[in-house]
């Protein structure tokens, strides 16, 4: 097209291009989701009932070996032209049927399933937006949005100083390890001049329980500190830090010429769901000058239930805090925020020199959130949470919190009332996952490797019955064996248990043919 | 709704919901990506035109000051019930209406611009989705693909064996930081137990050239090595790393007893978009047994082209590599892939043990992918560089590359027919950015503060007429203060930078008033 003055005028025609592009890939995803929904009736009954023409489908996963997917799949990345449009809806139209589908009922696996539809559109709005919350400069908005979220997150849990607020990191894994870089660089600001060798007698020390994630070693690894720095505190047969031998620890590590930094208390533990006493830790780390992180990725979110923010007492305490709200309130993967009382804390322990980023060098504010993280570009998942916040209101997310809780504890019951299965957690459980045993008879048997194939097996077979549940292993001393875990979220019905329970019977029967 | 057995039946009805909110959503976007497509014309005219109704409308941004931004965009996370859809959507209109529109032409600030159509549909994949590629058992699609995608791509830079292949991170800081992890606890093994304190010698010692990234520090800081641990190598006068300088430095580290570990070499710059000499740096890390890792996350996807291909020339020698997809190939961010020669490497530094997690402890290849990774929950970045490699090809992208690459040519020819300004980059660029002083006449005068004065002025009114360009420290020891520095990327018109040209005439007489 000429223009008036003759140059060749060149014009952009993305809006429309993206508009039919959503419209293509919404035929696509609406479809994937609906027959999530319609699989509602088959997680009641414990099997795949055909549907209305007669079919039977597993709409959860179509469980393959990688060696026979990438087979099926056959990607092909395209040496020379593109396939456009009808191979970019090809290939998606493939991910969805070889994806395991999180909308399922069944999926009841990780301490995360699928978002909400509020998550979908804030991803959506995100990918147009492509802004990176790194400067002010560049993300106005979302810049603000992540700030006044994590003020106002912080704030629930008890930071509500001038300075309190937060970040949000790359996942949970990504929120522990800047705790840890905080906690060195503060109490030993020397560290982030010279490095670990400022620690002023011997090497650092973090603690954490027994039960606690594998990202805290992960991070000790990254941090120089290497995997044995990390001392593992005995829990109570409930699966909580005893805080006396976090003590008996600490004084230990002193005795022996290291330097405690860090205790790591869990909110929400991986497989039992236990929450550490905050209290009682807290007054250990003062006593001994040691920072007091809570990982509260899974089980912090209970802060909106008046029911059962107490198993969160003392988090105010915490010198910082990291939750997911990429897990228990469905805000898509990944939403993890690091909160704290003293944002001033974070950024002296983060920030460094970068004259063509940051061109501001003494903010009375930080809005350079970059300053405030280990990283450089960073997308704003803070905006899926204040989108879900506005959406449900905080009285919406307790109610989600409190349903869920009681649809653990439910679960839990019915398991008893069973008489077949020997409960791992307490009931009602402290969070969102029941471990158990299936026990015929209400007696476990066998050895602990005899328990462990018994559930690995019939974990496999409940996939081909569209429940996928996970399993973990019995870390005490006298080892039972793997047991099941299973995990619910705000959108699981009660009917989807009903059916796990007769479903596990069933397989229960057929793999210890009893 | 009560079922025929008289028990409650409870259905779902997410599907619907779904497609609701993003027929809702399409609304707000749509006219956002149009606002920046019809501002085709005054980009090109370097002010801000009327439109048809006659308004005069900055689409790129309605600049404020955080405080002011804060007061208008009054944001309220509900205490008790949510504000529901219209809450929703207002608020989603709100931070469309103050952010900045990476869709304008006039967007040139930094080192991504707006995503494209495909980047779009991409995240509305993955949100619906949800997937966390932390183990296969729940991402089986989305784990091959990330294996392939990143296999494929690790290949174009000559990591051709077996064991090649690579893994998406959350951003280039993150790449960097995993490739020293993987450095560190392969040299020094006994470092992923210990620590530093494996290093046989003294302290770990990292190179970078004096204009590399800070992310290197920042990942020296969190490694526990402390930021004095990075030695920063003199660059010549096109900002590349000389080796000479590098060999002599690594000999001084080791005289004067610390342990030299790793040389971070670039390709393209932040600043001027330099190569290195991958290969003459090769032989030094040989030499000294030192991990090579290039940083390759802006000027990495250059590879595709066969004309440009030749700045990465040694790339296949490096031990690791980091390339962005969401700059240069505008992936929406994040899109960050760390790839290299050996996968096994990386998974011996990374592993540790987490039996709730992995449930297979000897693969033959690794497919529980958060094994390669310094995380566990991970979002599937790769899809995105899959989707947009399908749907235009290598051929595609090579086409996209040389676009870009000669239109940042052609507006360092305007800069310099124009005789007002004085280039720092050479011309051709080395890269997408073009830098620059004005200087009316072609002569720069005053003192380093004034030209920063004027540079910072201009670059404030040039955000009134549609342009928000950044501008960087002369970090040379005679520094002539701040210059320009003007992103283009393969979206960016040629009448765009022609605009440019004319405003920055207009803007710099009005700010030196000659």
């Amino acid at each position: 097209m000429n223009g008036t003055n003759g140059v060749k005028k060149q014009t952009l025609n993305r809006a429309s291009e993206v508009e039919h592009l959503i419209d293509a890939v919404k035929s696509l995803i609406i479809p994937f989701i609906q027959a999530a929904d319609d699989a509602v009736p088959s997680r009641a009954a414990g099997e795949l009932l055909p549907n209305k023409n007669g079919v039977v489908h597993n709409a959860l996963v179509e469980s393959k070996r990688p060696e026979e997917l990438v087979k099926e799949l056959a990607l092909s990345l395209p040496q020379g032209e593109g396939r456009g449009e009808e191979g970019l809806l090809q290939t998606i139209q493939d991910v969805l049927k070889h994806s395991v589908n999180t909308w399922d009922q069944g999926f009841m696996d990780k301490l995360y399933a699928s978002t909400n539809p509020v998550g979908v559109i804030s991803e959506l709005v995100l990918a147009v937006l492509n802004t990176n919350v790194h400067v002010y400069q560049v993300s106005p908005a979302l810049a603000v949005i992540e700030k006044h979220t994590a003020k106002t997150f912080a704030s629930l849990f008890g930071f509500t100083g001038p300075r309190a607020g937060g970040v949000t990191c790359q996942g949970g894994s990504s929120s522990n390890l800047t705790s840890i870089v905080i906690a060195r660089n503060t109490l030993y600001p020397e560290s982030k001049l010279r490095g670990n060798s400022a620690a002023p007698t011997g090497p650092f020390v973090l603690f954490t329980s027994s039960h606690g994630h594998y990202s805290v070693e992960k991070a000790a690894v990254t941090c120089g500190f290497g995997s044995s720095s990390v001392w593992t505190v005995p829990v109570d047969a409930k699966g909580r830090m005893i805080p006396s031998e976090l003590r008996r620890l600490v004084q230990k590590s002193l005795d022996k010429g290291f330097t405690p930094l860090y205790v790591n208390a869990t909110a929400g533990t991986t497989v039992l769901g236990s929450y550490d006493p905050f209290e009682e830790i807290s007054a250990i780390c003062r006593e001994f000058n040691l920072w007091m992180h809570i990982d509260a990725s899974w089980g912090g979110p209970a802060i909106f239930s008046p029911t059962h923010k107490h198993k969160l007492a003392g988090s105010h305490l915490a010198d910082s805090l990291t939750v997911n709200p990429h897990k228990m309130l469905n805000c898509p993967v990944t939403c993890s925020f690091l909160l704290g009382p003293d944002m001033g804390v974070f950024h002296k322990a983060n920030t460094l020199p970068a004259g063509y980023l940051f061109h501001s060098s003494t903010p009375s504010d930080v809005w350079d959130l970059a300053d405030l993280t280990l990283q450089c570009g960073r997308r704003a998942d803070s905006l899926k949470l204040a989108l879900s916040w506005i959406y449900y209101g905080a009285a919406g997310f307790a109610r989600q919190i409190d349903t869920a809780f009681d649809l653990a504890a439910y679960f839990a019951d019915l398991l008893q009332q069973s008489g077949n299965f020997v409960l791992v957690s307490e009931n009602p459980p402290p969070c969102l996952q029941v471990c158990f045993y299936y026990a015929p008879g209400g007696k476990l048997k066998g050895t602990g490797e005899g328990n462990t194939e018994v559930t690995r097996e019939m974990v496999e077979r409940l996939v081909q019955r569209g429940y996928m549940v996970d399993y973990a292993p019995d870390v005490s001393e006298d080892s039972r064996g793997s047991f099941f875990r299973v995990v619910v979220n705000a959108q699981t019905l009660r009917g989807t248990v009903e059916g796990l329970v007769k479903g596990l019977e069933v397989v229960g029967r057929e793999v210890t043919r009893e």
